[in-house]
């Protein structure tokens, strides 16, 4: 236990340090839409590695792909069992600017927060988990287990090359387990630990009807692509939020009795979301319960967008040529994207819709790891030693690349991280608060250790 | 005769001044959506007005309220009878500027075509009603009867202080008819005579759901204001475009066996409409006389824009706060906008969509006059003189402001004038026929005598 407490007040000594490597990564832009300081980003990332005794190296896998920086540590007592950190060096755009109190890239800390694009998401968990490795070498010289870090720079733009780099360097990027790249801290400052992470298709469904815009009164003769676009929404999904997509569930597991306990012990606070976001009821009038069951393990028929015609202020009598709308359909463990996008295809045939087009921008499939596998406990543990307290959330109700990582690996994935869940990540004023980060950094610490003792599985 | 052909052939002659005046007009920038350029195009049609020897003042119902250009002739052998020409100054806007071949104000002409933006709407127009009575007062010293001039400057943007002009100037704009600001000329070269417009009522629908943007995991739980949308949009219109608002109908008269004869006897070519805009059947699969009949009378629910959550480029994951569509409604003669945006309210209402915001951008009555109008017969004798031929035409599809003209000054209107059918008005590359402009100058002057000697009622 001196050991323990001598490598946690380093954490406590080591937090200026912490939050000015913070503020070099928020100075940096790292815009993974507009490429803007991707290369830059990335050796900055690799150097700070080196400074905190990490070895590493910039991966590429050619032109216009983003680099990913690989860090490495090996055991030297352990040197049988290791933990991967994934991670990403990018970040959202920052408009709308003028929403910002400070900019987007100062690094500015007030009070308990510190404020910037990537200041959570992902700079913030990404330097917890540089200066847990890193405390540990300054204390023991030496790391509880290997450690290896993956750190990419595209995962806000799709992680459309991470396939790539995984199967290229399977063997350097082998693991017994990894640690995900985020993981919130609910209002009662419980870490909450996932399980795993939904899947995605995401179409643009488009309509032509005539070859330029026309003047609105012709309207009687002439096809609108918006009523078309519409006429065929609508049969996708009922107004209770149901989709009516024929076989779209045929593959959907049902809860078992053991998810359904940890479903039912997730504390859950509807009035939390909808004071947030200032609504009144959920889709459905779901109850709390049932909210937590769609939040875990429902599929969703999402319109992120859709524009056709005339959107400005004021009149305009036009009748639009085209019409498009881009929905995100969030899939559940089982569900395979591709079989999803065939099924959407059929279904538009079926119905009489040949002429509209299904353009896939994005497929992932979900990713849920067993409650039973070692790393959960190790988790939970260090969870608890650090916060007192942590929830156990069977899957995140967003995607990443998690099946990527299980798929290629075949090693367990686990997110723990320190992101307040109303951070502001991706909208203006993004902010990480200064006590989760110092207590991440610990339960990292803390967590290298009881996974170097544990079994591999439980 | 041989004073109509001293007429006729000063028109011929006067061309290049025609042209070159409707240049000035072209290059002076007239956008009422912008207020670009409006009090100067007032002032400079006001002089123009002057130089063609009809007496001119602006009138103004004050401050951001475009002028109204008066022009008026008093004729010396006829002072009972008088002549209004109703026209407009502004233009709309040019945008998308990349896809003019020519500068929109440039005013170049290229073998029969005068390009420019107000080419043919109105300027165009206009400057036939000016030259047909300049060439009057330089052939005759007078004028066959009174002739005014309302030119306004509002008209592109939903002539929205036209009531009030007409209300306040009732006695200075009296009359016994009127002639409308534009008229079509077919592809085969032949004037339509039109007797009426549709009116319109234009809506934007709007919802809100949340208080800003969500990260669109959350679609299981929070509502999505683009399908609350769709699911209203769905009960305003059957997929073959019958309007479904309970009572929508009920103020439409049938056409009467009258309306039906002039109906049939227009000449419609529907692969005209299907080539020029690139569509293979029409809404409902409309035959000929279908189509006929839905131009001319049949109610429209056209979505002009609908927009909701993220329309650019690629995938954004979020479930939008708000989403708004714009609708315009053709009317035809005896619905009141009124009372039809009652009905609208009334039917969102008992469907359940209370939380739908519903505002009304414009309100205009349709107009259509009668057969046996004596200015319907002055009209198609000059075109028939003029042209060898001509279309009567019970309405046109669009809408202006005719009811109010109609009501205000209890004189019928009627449409005649230069503009051919494809020429590009409202888009890029608008432009006028030259020998188009030339006829119509001609038919004006000589529709002028053919009034003054008609009765007031055929």
């Amino acid at each position: 236990m001196k050991t323990r407490n001598k490598l946690l007040s380093y954490v406590d000594k080591n937090m200026p340090n912490l939050l000015s490597d913070l503020q070099k990564l928020i100075h940096q832009p790292s815009i993974s839409a507009t490429n803007e300081g991707i290369d830059e980003c990335a050796i900055l990332v690799s150097k700070m590695l080196k400074k905190s005794g990490i070895e590493s190296e910039i991966l590429s896998l050619g032109k216009n792909i983003a680099p990913v920086v690989y860090g490495e540590v090996k055991s030297k007592k352990n040197p049988n069992k290791t933990l991967l950190f994934y991670n990403h060096y990018d970040v959202q755009p920052v408009e709308p600017l003028e929403l910002w109190e400070h900019s987007p890239f100062s690094g500015k800390i007030v009070g308990n927060k510190i404020f910037g694009r990537g200041a959570s998401d992902d700079k913030g968990e990404l330097i917890t988990r540089i200066k847990a490795v890193e405390s540990h070498l300054k204390i023991h010289g030496d790391v509880p287990c290997n450690i290896k870090f993956i750190i990419e720079g595209e995962e806000e733009n799709g992680s459309q090359h991470i396939d790539q780099y995984l199967k290229k360097f399977k063997k350097k990027f082998s693991c017994d387990a990894v640690i995900w790249e985020f993981g919130y801290i609910d209002t009662k400052n419980r870490p909450i630990v996932g399980l795993g992470m939904k899947g995605l298709l995401y179409v643009e469904l488009s309509v032509k009807e005539s070859v330029r815009d026309v003047h609105s009164s012709f309207a009687v003769i002439i096809k609108n692509p918006a009523w078309r676009l519409i006429d065929a929404l609508k049969t996708l999904r009922s107004s209770d939020g149901k989709i009516l997509i024929n076989g779209w569930h045929d593959d959907v597991l049902p809860l078992t009795k053991n998810d359904l306990d940890i479903l039912k012990k997730e504390p859950f606070n509807s009035n939390d979301f909808k004071k947030e976001y200032g609504v009144k009821d959920f889709v459905g009038g779901k109850n709390n319960l049932e909210a937590k069951k769609a939040l875990v393990s429902g599929p969703t028929c999402n319109i992120a967008g859709i524009d056709s015609g005339y959107t400005g202020d004021g009149a305009k009598t036009v009748l639009p040529s085209k019409a498009r709308v881009k929905i995100d359909f969030r899939l559940v463990p089982n569900m395979d994207p591709k079989k999803q996008a065939t099924l959407l295809r059929k279904h538009l045939k079926n119905n009489g819709f040949n002429d509209i087009e299904i353009t896939i921008l994005n497929a992932e499939a979900a990713a849920r790891i067993s409650p039973n596998e070692s790393i959960v406990k190790v988790t939970c543990e260090s969870a608890k030693e650090i916060f007192g307290d942590y929830v156990l959330n069977l899957s995140n109700a967003g995607t990443g690349p998690m099946h990527s990582f299980v798929h290629a690996l075949n090693a367990p994935c686990i997110s723990i991280g320190s992101s307040y869940i109303f951070c502001g990540m991706h909208s203006p004023n993004e902010f990480a608060k200064i006590d989760l980060l110092k207590k991440t950094t610990k339960c990292i610490c803390v967590l290298l250790e009881n996974f170097s003792r544990s079994k591999n599985k439980n």
